[in-house]
């Protein structure tokens, strides 16, 4: 048993989605969040940027006090996760492993499409870890740009939504797909129209329901768990301020309005 | 007459659509260009950070040698503008002004909408300038976050489009807007569907074309166009290098491929 916080980071407040899952299965856990919203989107950069970028973002969370670090940016998971653990002696955990475990956990899975930044489908993590595990499976990638700014307008299922949708996984139904990695942390929210659009018979599975159930299993096998007896703590730190931040804060944690606090890595 | 060159500056590869005017109209000025594509977008950074970073892309730009600076990014010029031109001893020129100049050079414009980034609008930059020279003008502003991202896409008829750009444009219509002015460096590239979306009827008024004209004129005051023997240079510097962004710039400059340079700042 251990009470000190986890800490969780991503690019900006996408990754606001796995603490949702976090906090729902593990309601004892304290929690540490960074938002490098300064910096943001880690999407559209460089590979060395990235994994320069969650260094910094690593060392301001163990400067916190966490005792272990998700990596909730698949971006950042892609490039950086294996750097980060070697550089560091605490559990890290990306969302790219849990998500794959999760739609391959359905043996009927045959044709697999994945949607993303261009910067996750780009470092090709998720096909080289599903390809590894199935060799026979069939991917399809698809670099899904718009959908993280439209969901930040809120404009779940706005025309403009559901027209960029139908661009990015026309493709993919044409060659069958079966189930629907949604590969970044801000698509859970487009789980209704998603469904409303692809029907019953193509499977979805989301990386921060994933992630959490992953974080869980590791967190027992190592004896890190809370206690129940711990009053959950929540911090919110962001590298830049603004109203629009705390107000998708909100909507990503599905919570009332919360302060944040600023931070400046170095 | 002076040969030292231009230097302009944006938070990405947008402000190119004003180096493509600056050229198109003084081709013999060589041009240094800084995209700070690494800490993009300014839009929804707050004027403390814009402020910082703007100084920063400053001090670059005068380390190169530069004889003069625009501001080709309109959240920087709406929130740092006047600290630079402060701080510095050189004409700094942003890209509010010539816009605002630009929209009341016809008499008959009465109801102006503003379509920009949602910090540029925050700023209230162009509606200040505006009111400021004429009290009587009904000023239609309107946040429009998603129009860069969906131009960086390429899609500038694409439906996604169309359909963002209605939700925007339909509460100026309704107020009886007769003057458009596309407050985002951006913008540009989606004239053709403006016009046919708006008719001829609604006057467009680009950021871009209207501060090279600007430029021209102030250069010309204080003697600073380079001379008509001058070769002109251009060196393209970004924070962060992608294929991507090359591919943009080279869109946006409306060019063949061209090779950036990686540049840190400090």
């Amino acid at each position: 048993m251990n009470s000190q916080p986890l800490g969780i980071f991503d690019s900006g407040v996408g990754g606001l989605t796995v603490v949702k899952a976090v906090r729902d299965l593990l309601p004892h856990e304290s929690i540490v969040y960074l938002g490098d919203t300064a910096r943001l989107p880690y999407g559209s950069k460089s590979p060395e940027t990235i994994r320069q970028f969650a260094e910094e973002d690593v060392r301001f969370l163990i400067s916190r006090g966490v005792k272990a670090i998700v990596v909730a940016c698949n971006t950042a998971s892609a490039h950086a996760l294996s750097a980060l653990q070697a550089n560091h002696n605490l559990p890290i955990i990306g969302v790219i492993e849990p998500g794959v475990d999760a739609a391959l956990a359905d043996p009927a899975c045959q044709r697999v499409g994945i949607i993303a930044t261009r910067g996750t489908i780009r470092s090709h993590a998720y096909q080289h870890a599903l390809a590894l595990r199935r060799p026979d499976l069939l991917i399809l990638e698809q670099p899904a740009p718009l959908l993280a700014p439209l969901i930040e307008e809120n404009w779940l299922d706005h025309p403009a939504t559901i027209a960029a949708l139908q661009t990015y996984l026309q493709p993919l139904l044409d060659r069958g797909m079966d189930t629907l990695l949604l590969a970044c942390t801000h698509y859970p929210l487009l789980v209704p129209t998603l469904q409303k659009l692809l029907g019953p018979d193509i499977r979805l599975v989301d990386s921060a329901t994933t992630c959490a159930q992953h974080l869980q299993t590791h967190l027992a096998s190592l004896d890190l768990l809370a206690p129940a007896e711990n009053t959950p703590t929540f911090d919110l730190f962001l590298t830049d301020l603004s109203e629009q931040f705390e107000l998708l804060a909100a909507r990503f944690l599905n919570s009332p309005p919360l302060q944040a606090k600023r931070v400046e890595l170095s």
